[in-house]
């Protein structure tokens, strides 16, 4: 818990040394979440809930604005609903978690276990995704053309149980929001599939700072079951690509497996169109990745849990009771202004811990804003400020009216300078490549034990050919993580398939993923 | 859809009618929730979940305003934590969704099944409440006394196996909030129980428009694993109690079960003090039966989705456009006034139905206030104002502003009326008893086919022998809802109990139950 010397850093080890034990330690400097006894499952801690509340609260008002309502369904899905689209439970049946009795007895030898005479007579299984369960709803709900369309949201858990977890990116239960939508037409509903990508990439970029590609998955990665899934790809800085959301167009997939009909405006009976849209913690996972460094967590200032720490200093016992009255007396006044829409988040930290300590605290779990009063303070009537952004011990003394006139500013410039941070990364790492040698060579670690150092995104010619998608995947690790819409690496110029030499449409982005 | 004529009701049966059936058609005309086909699971439709999203953000509020703040931990709890404490798995067993496999294959049958190879080694249970779990996070987070007290709350699902379920009342899936926590002192987590149940209480009062009396649970209805289980109970318009809200001293139990120690401020180690409190969708199904009356749902305005909806009036067709631009000015109007320090929620009914059915629609569903403009009113800058609290047909036509301007006035009354409606059948209906004749007589329905009509809540002498408290149950279907603390019906002065005629301290009280 002590300072580190100026040559060190709050975390080890650093990003460049070792880029996945970093982000596993910012996280627990941070005090963002922690590993659960139960394997995969996460225990997310108050300050990294925080940051979810933040993005669930901003991305819910998105929602709403766009016309869509929230409801809740069965967390439990009968075996049956989850076979009624073949392709969709094929993709997940490997990672089902499977509830296969609804009581608990004592065994022969006095130990707990599932009774057995409490066997289901049809398994459940605890969703992994809910287009199923939702579409027997909306089954129901629809007669005719009138009821549609129906747009409806959920913020819900699901469990698509993993091998190799990694916290916050890939646990087996994670937190999300899942967009279920039905439509008239395919238009509409092609549209509407858009528009929520749309959502996120705008949410990503102005509340997350992460600047992101869009485009469209490529058949392999499609969600099983949908016609076509878009989404959105941010870079983190080990140059990986993090899918951070899915928008997908369902076709009349699932209409047809739940029997989703409507009557039309010309009296025949015909199957909805449906979308279904989501993100999850993950979220989370990459704001890290993209904006922490080696004193720990950076938090983006719109969906930071505190924007501004007021730590109190006690040079002596018996200037307690002023210090506290004057921090409290400032925090009113800093929450009496706003910042994005919302009053300005600040807290007092009156815990019984050494300045040192507390201000380090703070820093590694990325707070923006670090303000410093004491009774010389007090009587000046000025504060210390200090921001996450610039080296721990570079301070702003200043009164302390002009401090907190300041605050909505500096937040804002600080939210700008991690997205323009973020873009000028990844800008400087996405190339156009047009032969096999300098794909692979540019995918290639130069140093075997970091697999992490390597070139980026690639924009290279791809034919279509799925063949040709495996086995970069076996080779390289690398995917076709979509084929992009934006116009600054959308290219419709035709060429040849880097690989096979095969005529190529366009030129497709390439990355290695989380 | 039909408007009801003037003699009938829009919900059959009526309350006195068939109380319970009367329930499940006030939801299904409300478009509350529906059973899923997961039995006990039901689908909380997006007007019934905007009513649990207001109880949910404005408890919310309450929560971190005393100091406490949101986290998350996993669904599910090995097999062997929720063993750690005997009272509590004994007291769960018999509800618990057992997930006992992570993956499907496909049977020699052809069929899918939960796969034998991915059974797993340890059973996990679908959490029924979250001691365990938490508990095992708190040890691990809790060093010294500096780390208390730990405030958390967790808005989650549980599961808790129901044989006989009732929609919101008892599901075997339900969404609630669980706070965990911990504390120095035992005097310091026992008013922490108090203070939450007193949050509980004033929420139930001011924003659900339900009275309730608080008392402690006697040992037989005590939480599984609780020294002292605090409740509050509410009378529903069938005279019986739903217990709305529980809050639980846990003593050192779950702390010596999961090892939650701490040096203390001499230096020894210690087990800290537990306390969790709960509510839950019940709550829903609470203000269901206390306001809903023979025409659908009533919402108290504090938590009803919309306060106001606009139906527009388009008696030919040319006057579409500028009918719907008039509503949607009105519309817009009305969302910049304030009730209950937020924007009045209002939206318009475009939806290309009939007026007569919108309007009934609405009715059923609840909405406090039903605005129509039509071209007349656009002409003459009026509006035409119904008010759920009314008959459907008495309407106040206002110049538009002085509508809109007395809108929070309105809402305002009718939130303070609901309360008013619902204290008067409670206190009616909450009577002393001192005999055994008239205690039997009271909970005895006249009408057997009825047996929800009955007296209602008894205040009555109870020496605190649990034999008399389970024969009272299996003669009646009576329990003892609470040992009342609230001073109009607490009572000190000593007595003999009604059954057994043992010396009781006090009276308690009885009441049939959800």
């Amino acid at each position: 818990m002590a300072e580190p010397i100026s040559s060190r850093t709050a975390i080890s080890p650093t990003r460049t040394e070792d880029f996945s034990e970093w982000y596993q330690q910012v996280i627990r400097a941070a005090d963002l979440a922690e590993n659960s006894d139960v394997r995969g499952c996460m225990v997310i801690k108050p300050w990294g809930y925080g940051m979810w509340e933040n993005i669930q609260g901003q991305l819910d008002s998105m929602f709403k604005a766009t016309g869509h309502k929230n409801a809740y369904f069965p967390l439990f899905i009968p075996l049956s609903y989850l076979q009624k689209e073949a392709t969709h439970v094929e993709g997940f049946a490997k990672e089902c978690a499977v509830v296969t009795h609804h009581r608990l007895d004592l065994g022969p030898d006095g130990k707990m276990r599932p009774a057995p005479s409490a066997e289901l007579a049809e398994p459940l299984v605890v969703r992994p995704t809910s287009e199923t369960i939702i579409g027997s709803a909306f089954s129901k709900w629809i007669e005719s053309y009138r009821d549609l369309p129906i747009l409806i949201n959920q913020w819900a858990n699901v469990v698509r149980w993993e091998m190799r977890p990694r916290i916050f990116l890939r646990t087996s239960e994670f937190l999300w929001q899942e967009g279920h939508t039905a439509h008239e037409t395919q238009e509409e509903a092609i549209e509407e599939a858009v528009a929520m990508l749309e959502v996120y990439a705008t949410f990503a970029r102005n509340h997350l700072a992460v600047p992101v590609y869009h485009g469209e998955k490529t058949e392999s990665e499609r969600f099983p079951g949908a016609v076509q899934t878009l989404c959105i790809e941010a870079m983190v800085q080990d140059r990986k690509s993090i899918q951070a959301g899915t928008s997908h167009f369902l076709g009349q997939n699932f209409a047809k497996a739940s029997e989703i009909k409507f009557v039309s405006r010309t009296g025949s009976q015909e199957y909805a169109w449906t979308t279904s849209w989501g993100i999850s913690t993950r979220l989370v996972g990459t704001v890290i990745m993209t904006h922490a460094d080696d004193d720990g967590m950076v938090l983006p200032p719109r969906i930071a849990p505190s924007h501004v720490v007021i730590l109190p200093v006690i040079p002596k016992e018996e200037f307690r009771v002023s210090v506290l009255e004057g921090a409290d007396k400032l925090c009113a006044e800093i929450a009496s202004h706003r910042y994005a829409d919302e009053p300005i988040r600040v807290e007092v930290d009156r815990r019984d811990f050494s300045g040192g300590v507390k201000n380090w605290d703070w820093i590694k779990r990325g707070v923006p804003i670090r303000i410093e009063i004491g009774p010389r303070d007090i009587a000046s009537g000025t504060v210390a400020l200090y921001r996450r952004d610039q080296p721990a011990k570079i301070k702003a003394l200043k009164p302390s009216p002009e401090a907190v006139a300041e605050l909505p500013a500096i937040l804002d410039e600080m939210q700008n300078r991690l997205y323009s941070r973020a873009k000028s990364l990844r800008d400087a790492n996405t190339v156009r490549i047009d032969s096999k040698a300098d794909f692979y060579d540019y995918f290639t670690p130069k140093n075997k034990e970091k697999p992490e150092i390597h070139g980026g995104f690639a924009l290279a010619h791809w034919s279509g050919n799925p063949d040709v998608e495996a086995r970069i995947k076996d080779d390289l690790k690398v995917t076709i993580r979509c084929i992009p819409f934006d116009p600054e690496v959308r290219d419709d110029e035709p060429g040849k398939c880097i690989l096979s030499g095969e005529p190529s449409p366009r030129r497709v982005l390439f990355a290695k993923s989380y």
